[in-house]
């Protein structure tokens, strides 16, 4: 628990951090400074099991943009079938799919973000993927491919209980996280680039909400989190990675 | 300008934030101190003039929405020809658009938010719409309206200048300026609010990306913007409400 002195300090956080992101606050960044990009994606430890995905999505359906939008919502009940492996794939590449790698300095993908440096890392709970075994995953979004994090069992609840123990975590067929590598925005825009990495998230999640319905699944996000504890299960720091945004999907009952 | 010592509070503003935004640092919001809940919507000055948007978009292709995100690019350069009314009404409605209200508690919209909080505002600098004098809106969402704030000549030009004279903004067919409300998200959620708000303007401007394709536009997202400039512009304040985001829109040549 924070202490009283903690809590004081932070009342009024929002309004000082736009403050100070303006830009006549800002330090010179990394970039103008001259030194070297941070790498495009985090880096995985050799030996971790790797799945490649599917590159087509035979089973996602073709849905009319406007009908998708139309049908947006939050749906926090599913059914008990699993996704299949393409649906996956196809969720991971709407949100964070790779179009284009501009030598190793910047990524065109399937959503933005300011100056193409897309710092964002997709972690998925996959708890009914066949194909997959239950557990955590990391999307290597320039390999189109997952790498293993954990298949330790319980994760799920773990990570349902850094979330305030919201039912639909452990109900999901899937759970996507997002986390930050902040270095890889704040290089080249400073501490204004903390405002860039919650709208990169914000687009990512938006798109999951679109793709899921071309798959037959609903989705709800979740900001409503225990830094802390999701950080930690995640075996980020906290600071130079941390959890941004959740969100849940699976089949519409 | 900022002083040196502004300068030097402002480093490591973004980790302070993210720091001081955990749940264990937060008083307890209004909400939960009883407080009633702010308007839904900004109320508008009455005596301006009021355009009423088209609720259907005939203008509007199909498009098949996994065709959509895969051609989701950053467009800079615009044809001269203007949108349709309901063209505009369309990515209006797809950024934004009210589904349902509840009561005067919360909306249910195309695009998700934090506890359905929904804090932010549509400003819509039109330079060509068909039917609308050139000059800047305010989109209100709970009646598909949207409202003149001003057709002063050159206040396109003025807007680029706030936006680092990125020539983009005066090409546009239309721009969006997202604003949010800050009090309409942390009355319920406090300072974690202003997380919320970022990933919120990033939900929409996913979607405009999206639907301007379906009108055969290009869309170009940008962050980068003189805070204090922009707010003045738009008659906000900028600590009750700030500019969070702007993204232009034209036909693709």
């Amino acid at each position: 628990m924070a202490d009283r002195r903690s809590i004081e300090a932070a009342r009024g956080a929002g309004r000082a951090f736009m403050e100070q992101t303006r830009y006549e606050h800002l330090s010179p960044s990394d970039q103008m400074r001259g030194l070297p990009p941070p790498p495009l994606e985090k880096p995985y430890t050799k030996g971790r099991r790797v799945v490649t995905l599917p590159s087509s999505f035979p089973s996602a359906g073709a849905v009319d943009l406007r009908t998708a939008i139309d049908r947006r919502e939050s749906v926090r009940s599913y059914a008990p079938e699993p996704l299949a492996l393409d649906e996956a794939a196809f969720l991971l590449w709407s949100t964070q799919g790779v179009k284009k790698a501009v030598r190793d300095f910047y990524t065109l993908r399937t959503v933005p973000s300011a100056g193409a440096r897309h710092a964002l890392e997709t972690y998925l709970l996959a708890n009914r993927v066949e194909g997959l075994a239950p557990g955590l995953y990391r999307y290597l979004a320039l390999e189109h491919q997952l790498v293993e994090e954990t298949t330790e069992i319980g994760i799920a609840g773990r990570i349902a209980e850094a979330c305030g123990s919201q039912p639909q975590i452990t109900a999901s067929a899937v759970s996507f996280i997002w986390t930050a590598v902040a270095y890889r925005m704040t290089w080249r825009y400073g501490e204004r680039g903390y405002r860039y990495l919650h709208l990169d998230a914000g687009h990512a999640c938006q798109n999951l909400y679109l793709a899921a319905g071309a798959i037959g699944c609903g989705t709800c996000a979740i900001a409503a989190f225990h830094d802390g504890m999701l950080n930690e299960l995640l075996g980020v720091d906290g600071e130079e990675e941390f959890a941004l945004y959740v969100a849940t999907v699976g089949k519409v009952p």
